[in-house]
């Protein structure tokens, strides 16, 4: 049987160029990994126009992973954090940097609404004592854009410093440091850049980077140590997962040659128009109004049906070769489904046709 | 041009089936990858004899991240560690438990010599306040094979915990829970089990990781969650790297098919002993005495010669195919050569031959 079409967050449908790209194996201590490394590295800081201010560190781990050491090693061990959450990856965020025992606070604008600037503002010029501010991009618990620019305007403003977490939004979303300021952006291989997981990195401002020795909570997850092995030697410290990283290089040369970031967004702004306009076809609307959808993740209303059941609906959309995902909202019954990946308007098309035979076969439509 | 021969301590050369293992995407939330993971993990925890008593948490990363989690998971807040050291991977040991802010205590041997069981006896008598001890099974800074039997022995009759970093000898060296007491096996998939790099696992004793619960300083490193989180989903908690859990998954069903352990152990033995012989013919002398020396990675005097420069002899090695390992002693000159991953008598007399031409290139011969 063909692979699934997966349509979730991540890990996504990856082209075959990719995956063939981890069919050798690689030295983790030679030179010619070490130039995979530093190609992966240059495209990315090109991609946020980081130039000379900006290092790219790589992550063995889940973006999550990556999330952490970035805190960690940025946040001094007396700073204080303000986390803006409207989801789960904030809350995520929030709770890594309490568990790490540093100082957080949390602004929380719920699940369903996009973060505010203005009230981001408020809190700063209450609350002093902050250092720092996280934000999430795109919150994939929803689907929700939140107003990254606007927010970053307002932290600089402040006179704070600001770490993004970009992991479902990089590489298709606008984001360039000569747009707004910020300290570091966190992603990972296996989002828009259309890589297999295993690994995230850090694009981090080397003026701070280089101030952060000493302040992580842990070895495996120090950032500075990380990137001053990769400076001296050009090797990951520690064991890379070689075919990972030679599979997100493949994904990078074919994320330009497809035409950068304007065509990746395009051809996840198609995907995600074809599958709303094919699901209200069904009679299934999408939870959050157009303005804030980013086309990343669509959530959507689940029927509201006596015999709809997600369990029986998932598998079976899976029996037609399409993974959906589960909805993340506690209040409403939702399920979600993914833009991204190395899919187009075809297998969108498909997906939709998969969702309403299912719908039928359940007798909700 | 082909592959590399890779005589390292990994990542290392893997079997094709292994890499075209990695050639499916995989849904992280779908049914079908968990009976992957829980395949794996299976498999695991039965090269331990761990029967009812262990169980396996996968972990995101290398290897060293694998060791971290334990660690932070492990031993209490209040619990003093015990690092039986002779050489990096027990320094690497030491310091991530130092940077993690809990009490560790140092016994050190030195680079050259394997651990001494009395010494450890001695030392655990004398500093009562020790709760746990950690050991490195094969330390690969010099390929030295230590006594973990007799180390065990010692733990155990004082009554404290053993967490074993067997990294580099998990599949081929002896370790059982019926032969030894141990609460932590730490392993990696690229090892002896022969996957490829991107994820750890600790083999845990059930009722040491239950009581766990609040211990860890990370998140992403908190194994008892990571655990906790599987054993309610049967799904890794963050994005797993699929594509090197269906690698790994391949790379475990060749081992059995292969004869599992013994066999594997009797494959690398006869690497080693290969590889060994034909140094000597060169007139090359490995620098541990026979029984310590574990048939993971060979420790090589480098010749006595004012030709000998490391680099110009890596590079001329490698233009035949073959990609050797830095030595890691302070004192003595060295190099390595790994005797480990898909490769048999026949790779290894090619590197032999490959060594000797490099040698007659830069007249040391």
């Amino acid at each position: 049987m063909r692979d699934p079409i997966l349509l979730t967050p991540g890990p996504l449908t990856t082209t075959l160029a990719t995956k063939t790209a981890m069919l050798n194996d690689w030295g983790s201590w030679d030179s010619s990994f070490n130039a995979l490394t530093a190609d992966v590295c240059k495209r990315l800081v090109a991609l946020v126009d980081g130039s000379e201010d900006f290092v790219c560190v790589p992550l063995q781990g889940s973006g999550t992973f990556a999330v952490e050491a970035a805190i960690g090693t940025l946040l001094p061990r007396d700073g204080k954090l303000l986390v803006l959450v409207n989801g789960a990856y904030g809350k995520r965020m929030a709770k890594l940097t309490e568990v790490m025992g540093r100082a957080v606070s949390v602004l929380d604008f719920g699940e369903t609404a996009p973060l505010d600037p203005a009230q981001v503002a408020i809190k700063l010029a209450a609350e002093p004592t902050i250092t720092h501010v996280g934000v999430i991009y795109c919150e994939t618990s929803t689907g929700i854009l939140n107003p990254l620019a606007e927010v970053a305007e307002v932290v600089a403003r402040a006179g704070k410093r600001l770490i993004i977490d970009a992991m479902s939004a990089f590489g298709a979303l606008p984001l360039s440091a000569a747009d707004i300021r910020f300290d570091a952006v966190i992603a990972s291989s296996n989002k828009c850049l259309e890589g297999v997981p295993g690994m995230g990195f850090v694009l981090a401002r080397q003026a701070a980077l280089a101030q952060a020795q000493g302040n992580a909570h842990s070895l495996s997850l120090d950032l500075y140590d990380q990137w001053r092995y990769l400076q001296q030697t050009g090797q990951w410290r520690y064991t890379p997962p070689t075919h990972v990283v030679a599979a997100f290089a493949s994904a990078l040369q074919q994320y330009e040659a497809e035409g950068g970031r304007p065509q990746r967004l395009a051809r996840y702004s198609a995907n995600c128009n074809t599958l709303i306009e094919g699901l209200r076809e069904l009679g299934l609307e999408p939870f959050l109004p157009a303005p804030i959808q980013a086309p990343i993740i669509v959530t959507v209303h689940a029927p509201k049906h006596a015999n709809w059941q997600f369990g029986e609906f998932y598998q079976r959309v899976k029996e037609r070769g399409v993974v959906l995902y589960p909805g993340k909202l506690t209040e409403v019954e939702t399920f979600r489904v993914g833009c991204i990946g190395a899919i187009g308007k075809a297998e969108i098309q498909m997906a939709v046709d998969a969702i309403g035979r299912a719908l039928i076969e359940m007798r909700i439509r």
